[in-house]
């Protein structure tokens, strides 16, 4: 081991996640001080039921700065106990104990390794749900305004890569809205809900209970039913966590739903970003990335302007299910607390919150700066020729003709059309069948595909009122 | 091809699942016939609408059953299409027509093949969460019973694969118990959310709105505003299913839900049976498996009696995260329908409905029946000659030596113990610093495993109480 | 338990290999069969070392065909033990004894379930591979004649979904090529090596070694030392597989390399599928699938021709590194045989085989049938006006300008492009600095896209030669 | 963004690598470092085909330490481009410039940011995968020693967490090497094929083919046959990497390959880990890890010696299946270069590398210190009282009461033990179809553990043998 082995955690290889909010919220330091902020909420709590001194507090809260720990040497000492509370405990005793003995003694009483880092990990875990919880909020405010704006822009629906029926700008849009909104729902869920953890080497919270016993002159096997449970709300309260019904050493549903509601974060945007990404295809144009300077630059080609917010959130949301997997696969952890599936969680965990966090940073500003092209969607609904609107016709057919014969001539003129670039309403012109149905003007009508647009409307309405009663339950923002 | 391709879908490699109720509900059949509901469903919608004929609905619902179709040639002919819903779709109106000519035309009509195969997926996810939810419901039963009447069955809690401090089997129970209610309510929550899909070929509901039209006189391009959105209601409750707010062909936050529930029932479940497979291991012997004929048995030795039903649930825990993994994946889906994304999601979604679905089958047995050895449990307590309880004393002797110190003086003496094979009681009382201390009578009372159970018995309560609550929200049963 | 537990395995929701040949090789049935087989394999091997009579082997081949035996019951049954072989055994004996009783002592002789398991699932993977190495093979050739026939067919290539520089398609097929050689040179090496499996109870052979000791009359506690491991060979052998070094029921590398393998035929074949994808939109139409009767149809839209194939092999390539995630975390089984992991292999392992045969029988008939376009090609290369080939711009203008300049002034000169829809051409023909380097005609040159191909074609030919070179080590075809 | 955002990457919550080499290889800083050495390395390539000249070559040489970049502006720029590169060769190219202005205008030259990160990524991989060799070689060594050394230590045999048959501890610890080996193997393999990238901008080559023209006084549109592909060799040559045949940006197979062998590597290291943790519980006491200061300690209990280095090793290879499946999936990389699936491979690859890197550190110090109790494995073969031999019993018995009838009696013995507390000896020397068949010397002998380990000791052979081959074709150590 030597220095050469620590380097900087700058985000190098995550330009997703590089310099937010989020990214900071998560760092060795961050995770460390949450660390010594648990420790510092037990002092409180065991004050808050009578044990602890004031002036011990004190001087823990004092002292509890990450910055007066050898970070470094602490991570390269955690190999020895497989987790960096043991001696994290050890020197935080010692920056006590410098300024005040007796305080010392009140370090981290009747506590375990794991009930100071789940505790620290909930803390971290809450303060980035905040951020994405906000996050999510503008990014959906940004889409709702997109698909009210847009509720009329016509462009061509598009099912297994092929140009479909159309629809409107503003459904698609809702429907990306409607995929932000439902993930904003379950952030503010879990992170509304996300546990203090307390229970003591085996999540009996025996040793608080026998230091408890100990300090109102019980101790020495002489304890009487003093149950040890009243530290777990004051515990929580100090955190701003709420109060485990049970120690979950090995009851791993917060960490599980945390792995489950940060994919479905980064899937909701990664649907965002894919469709930008396809719609800004050289051939398709129809939006583009908001511009800035550098923004979406190549190292080689003077014309390029990628779109770099949309790869930063597709990178992402390839990801983050991978390290939610890691998480739920914890869930199987044996014994009061396991070798190997606790400690498995913790890279993942933080990986998934930055990159989340991340993800939902860049969505904000790829949906407030998205550039629509109404025109580029005009012109890209003619190059089928009104094939667009084969489904239409066949439906206007099939009272004359019947379902399957309907369907059976249009794909035969589709067919037709495609082979000799002529327009299906050419195609079909001529048609004996048809001219009895309809006169040129219906058929032409009938071939318009801003005519053809079905309840898109009514349909973006419902997503905004939908979006509306989101808004309204709002816990973590 | 030829019909050697098909086999028997029997479950021989999946014995979790093979022959309970989740796998029936969950067969090729069973999903084509939801398929088939789902047409029928579409059909009552329209006609409670004012559209198709009462007539025609009848007709439709009569011929709506599976065996009346060749799944076999369905299921190849999908390859042709990608889904098996278009080949359905002729097959279907085939049979219709068969019976009645006029009715064949009200088929399908409007629809696409997604509002079909997802409402059909929902009904089959509704059908085992509640299969599941029952199991689940009574597998909480069995292990609060448990949590109740071992409340003061003291063992040793086990951390890292060691000895820790004592506990008791109704905190580890207690802890079983935690799990499956958590998950219990997840299972209530989706399965009470779970939507109908309607959209039409985009998600706009354009040919069901120009079906309506043409039926009600007003075709042929002359459309006025009948919305399409009435269709949603009544289609949901034909299924019995939620009404979406908006088509979610590619806003599959319902599927991916789906997968993170069923990973946390085989999650909560996993947890459970591994530590029955722990406890029940030849040199632990704490609890075992219920008895039955030819349950646990090897094909080479026979004394074996090894923990089936454990592993069958620990088996499907390691498969079903993987399956929730893709559904999550597949939220990535581009345009109004993907090319591959919703294919995906079809046999990882199947899958982990069974897996789930036989798990908590097999959990029921599994808890109802469980045998709880406390004479091996108190035997295993004297294995470390009072180790177990050095935390205790390092509490006790904090006052005196300072925590630093204590902890260092009881290592030692740990050390000294398992090096001798003394106990740590002969291995202290020796000691000048300690007799001063205690008396004899009061070191024995601190070296009782027994008397340093914590707050095991309120936790038990605890936990009693939280599912009790969870039992009155009782959506889906 | 009922009858109606038992669905058709006819893949109704798994259309990439519903009625193909991998499908077929991994029913239930044939994996039954497989298990007999293996049965079959060890009476012969106890036999070729002068165990078994041949009358007993004849009689046991005879008796194991799949058809004598109650697959369902069989299947259901398995859940008391855990796995199938137990009632497999049981039932098969009786088969045998119904024929010939002394024969039936013959049966599963000092063999455990794993040794009959294992075995099977190597004889299955090594039929599908062997499938999977065919269709690949097939699918290389053609992918190698696209890239020979189109070494000179230009089109744009793309990065981050952008034009970047030209290309040609010859390159792009090599591509394809070189992954699906890739993947052909893997699956070749690991179906070669597949191994028997044989290791008894506990993986030390005793029981094998005891019942020869026994035939040999050296039983009874007399064994000498006939050392047991001497039926590895026979054994390995009458199944057409590798002799193992050692028993692996808990070494499972050739699991783990199944699955990593079966992730790089999907990943190929995707990758592929995906370009076809993408190049077949409707607004690129670059190239399209093999037209059949119904391929690509849509239950809605007359008009649509799908990318059937391509979405049935991307499917399968989103699901497969899942199923190999599973297979590469069952390595961690602890014990002589785990309680879990092993079992968690089967379905995963069988469902990952036949999406990769699937992925490549549809391969074939994608690669073979593939249509391009180059005139489709051809008039995509100018939609940008020439801005395409800026970067070989910035590289003649390097010396006159310097690096920076030229990057500089060729991104103003593209947004300008952009924005007037003027051609690049047209924008710097009026530029003072150009004129003074290039004449008209060296500049017309120089943003000529078919110019500008780079090293595409030698790079065909280091592929084209490439592939032949992996054609040569064929092992298994 | 503000420097809050920064972290120290220490490794805070992965001990695993924390201080270790592997996680010295994959700093930002390293990989920044490596980016530089694929810029010189092409300065080089291109000098040593005649173009670059030596003082560029030597001026750019000199420039590259990663000490003269902002490592933390370089990061936060790249969420501009989505890529460090972009960002990066602007800086460098400002500290070139600052030495020598006319050498920075042959940095980068005719490259794309895909060529220097992927190639830094094969110089970080193989560096890793150098470490790993080293220390499987090592851990390889060791368990050998210990097959070796314990060939005759009995133990019992353990299935579905029950005791099974004999085996022996060299047998065990054959198993271990077995795994080892094979990963050591695969890693050497892919280590010694680990490609330079070289390609452009689309993968033609072009712009490298159009500086080497415009060097070559071949400029301005008047580019010559020179191929360009004379590049691949010379560059790949001064990265110590393998020549591509083409280049690679969507051709993936070496990531995910890389992803493959590493889960290889922590899955077989798991594996041995996992049986350590089992072998080492408190009940069962048959193996210790290697004791050392700080080891293994608890932050609450002072008996506590957990096994700490089995856990970080656990650990890891509960992660590393996750970080490869991402890369697996990242085949499906769409176009010329994908738009997130490359993206999405950096930190995956990262994390694996130094995870599978950590826990191959940690695998050395666990097997060369391994503590092994045979005691304590001689006293738990007693535990069941024979049981563990009754499958011996079976063979036995077969000749006379036939295989069936055999089991069925020593199935029912082993429960009246079990029931009675009585040894299988005790419970069969009454049975009067036992007496006589054997005498009790024969019983007595049929009954010893120790003369029922089968071909164990001859497995041991085979395995050492094994080891010794791969021994010999060693690549990279």
């Amino acid at each position: 081991m030597n220095a050469m082995s620590v380097g900087t955690d700058a985000g190098l290889l995550a330009p997703t996640w590089a310099g937010t909010p989020a990214a900071a919220a998560v760092t060795d330091e961050a995770w460390l001080q949450a660390m010594l902020d648990a420790e510092v909420a037990l002092a409180r709590a065991q004050h808050a039921v009578g044990l602890t001194p004031a002036a011990a507090v004190k001087a823990i809260a004092s002292a509890a700065d990450v910055e007066r720990l050898d970070l470094v040497a602490l991570s390269h000492a955690a190999r020895g106990s497989a987790n960096p509370v043991v001696p994290l405990v050890s020197a935080f005793m010692e920056v006590v104990a410098a300024k005040d003995p007796a305080a010392a003694e009140y370090v981290h009483r009747g506590s375990t390794s794991q009930d100071i880092l789940d505790s620290a990990a909930m803390l971290v875990a809450r303060r980035v749900l905040g951020l994405i919880a906000a996050d999510l909020d503008r990014t959906a405010a940004a889409l709702a305004a997109l698909a009210d704006a847009h509720r009329h822009t016509v462009l061509a629906g598009r099912t297994l890569a092929q140009h479909a029926v159309p629809t409107t700008f503003g459904l698609k849009a809702a429907g990306w809205l409607r995929l932000v909104a439902d993930a904003l729902v379950r952030v503010r869920s879990v992170a509304s809900a996300l546990p203090a953890q307390l229970g003591g080497a085996a999540g009996t919270l025996a040793a608080y209970r026998e230091y408890a016993a100990l300090d109102r002159g019980e101790g020495g096997g002489r304890a009487c039913d003093s149950s040890g449970v009243e530290l777990l709300g004051p515990f929580a309260k100090a955190l701003g966590l709420t109060e485990p019904v049970l120690p979950w050493h090995t009851v791993r549903t917060p960490v599980a739903e945390l792995g489950a509601v940060l994919q479905l974060v980064t899937g909701a945007l990664g649907k965002f970003a894919l469709d930008v990404q396809t719609l800004s295809r050289t051939e398709i144009g129809e939006v583009s990335e908001p511009a800035a300077a550098g923004r979406g630059a190549s190292s080689a080609m003077p014309q390029k302007r990628n779109p770099a917010l949309a790869t930063l959130i597709v990178a992402a949301a390839r990801q983050v299910p991978a390290h939610a997997l890691v998480l739920a696969q914890c869930l199987l952890a044996e014994d009061e607390r396991p070798a190997g599936a606790w400690h498995a969680e913790w890279q993942p965990l933080r990986e998934a919150l930055r990159l989340a966090g991340g993800a939902a940073h860049t969505a904000v500003e790829l949906a407030e700066g998205l550039i629509v092209h109404p025109d580029r969607m005009r012109a890209n609904l003619k190059l089928t020729g009104g094939a667009l609107v084969t489904e239409r016709l066949a439906v206007a057919l099939a009272p004359v003709l019947g379902k399957a014969r309907a369907k059976k001539l249009l794909t035969a003129a589709s067919v037709e059309a495609a082979d000799t670039g002529r327009t299906i309403g050419e195609v079909l012109s001529g048609h004996p069948e048809l001219s009895a149905c309809f006169t040129p003007a219906e058929l032409s009508e009938l071939l318009d595909p801003a005519r053809y647009t079905g309840a898109a409307d009514a349909l973006v309405d419902r997503a905004l009122r939908g979006y509306g009663d989101h808004g309204d339950n709002a816990g973590v923002r």
